[in-house]
């Protein structure tokens, strides 16, 4: 398995691997040739970005049994699925904000993320393996007072993509199996999220192959599958939140209400 | 007044302005320093692409009283908008293609788009016209009988990003004041839309002001006002349809049920 990170250094974007705590630079395209360049630093020496620059960010809605049970939700057909806009894009370790003049209700979803690797259009759930470079870990933050605040029409892409409302990374994780991997959410130090991938409604390579009819995947495209229960609200001053998947990493962002 | 276009010249993408059939090609950044590189193109010479590349087009839905009023759907308090994916973009003359799998309506909208110039975030509608750099004409396409195909979850986002769903250009005019352009729509021949921009529920300035309190705008973003009365279905073998906003310019484009 290997952690792709993306970072500045000198202030130039870079990228390259993680082994522990020690960042070995490459040079190239993530998603196509590399080549170490011989550099190695410290990760505490570096500023994290977000591991890549998605075109598009596709969020799914309802796609795990735990919480369609929990509210009553029928298991959907096709994956029901939002967008969140790029300037919403914030890596681990950024601060998450309070939009200004929004007093409501701001909650955490940690979910599983699945980072596209190739351009694919109308491919089949065996092909999708081939286009999924790998995994990350996703906070899909909402400002969930304004989802249904007209009831007209459900505000899905406002209440999702104000600044700092896309978190993700810190790596993405490649050559691994999402079938047994567990998300979970830690608030303030108490853990509140914690659902097997095991249990979701369409799995990575069928949503993969599913969205690739609806549009053009490309490489660096990140799609959110979706949270399970025990998403809620960050309510303290100050609050710490992480979203930790074994075999990927954890990703941890602060909230204060003030800022 | 300006128009300023897009376009592919030798396999690499150019800019400039358009004068009658001729093009000036301009060199630099279309949203920042530009400069006349002295040659002139016969429009007729160059292939066009979408006059920016958004890094979000934001579309607004119940915008226009006469619609509001015919659908029975109160005026809404702040703008309502789904995002369409970057992989749905399509220029003047480009193919709408029906989506494989999909034999439902095909619908198109006429639509005033606005063209951000300047970088801005929670600015007041005065500071907002500075902001806009241009309009161009839009044409809304949307996989209709999708929409509401779940009635758990209204998929704006899939049933309005398919690719070649996103089509706007082939013009973005600067220095113009919106405020009494007029929308049309010509489907083979016959005008299907015809509606007055001052109709509009939130005029440009006002979604420039409300939507940068949501999320930073940057250059090339491109909000769509939002169609009114006379959309509908692309029902012929072989469908033209022009979006013509005097001022402005005219949007063609073909789609045909068979390709």
């Amino acid at each position: 398995m290997t952690r792709w990170i993306r970072f500045e250094l000198e202030g130039e974007d870079a990228f390259g691997t993680l082994e522990g705590e020690t960042v070995v630079v490459h040079r190239g395209d993530m998603f196509g040739e590399t080549a170490a360049t011989g550099t190695r630093l410290a990760l505490s020496d570096v500023t994290l970005l977000t591991p890549c620059q998605p075109g598009k960010m596709i969020a799914l809605w309802n796609n795990f049994h735990a919480l369609a049970a929990k509210l009553g939700l029928a298991t959907p057909l096709h994956p029901l699925y939002f967008f969140k806009a790029a300037t919403s894009f914030l890596a681990g370790g950024g601060a998450i904000r309070r939009p200004a003049g929004y007093d409501g209700r701001i909650i955490y979803e940690g979910e599983l993320g699945i980072v596209i690797g190739k351009t694919c259009s109308h491919i089949d759930e065996a092909a999708a393996a081939d286009h999924i470079f790998g995994y990350t870990c996703i906070n899909d933050v909402t400002a969930v007072d304004i989802l249904n605040a007209d009831s007209s029409f459900p505000q899905w892409a406002r209440a999702k993509s104000f600044d700092s409302f896309g978190v993700f990374g810190p790596v993405i994780a490649t050559g691994l199996d999402p079938a047994g991997l567990v998300v979970r959410t830690i608030l303030n130090g108490q853990e509140r999220q914690n659902y097997p991938v095991s249990d979701i409604v369409f799995q990575p390579a069928r949503i993969v192959s599913l969205i690739s009819r609806d549009m053009t995947l490309q490489p660096g495209d990140v799609i959110a599958c979706g949270t399970s229960v025990g998403a809620g609200s960050m309510k303290e001053a100050r609050n710490e939140v992480t979203i930790r998947i074994e075999g990927i990493g954890e990703l941890t962002n602060l909230f204060e209400q003030s800022h």
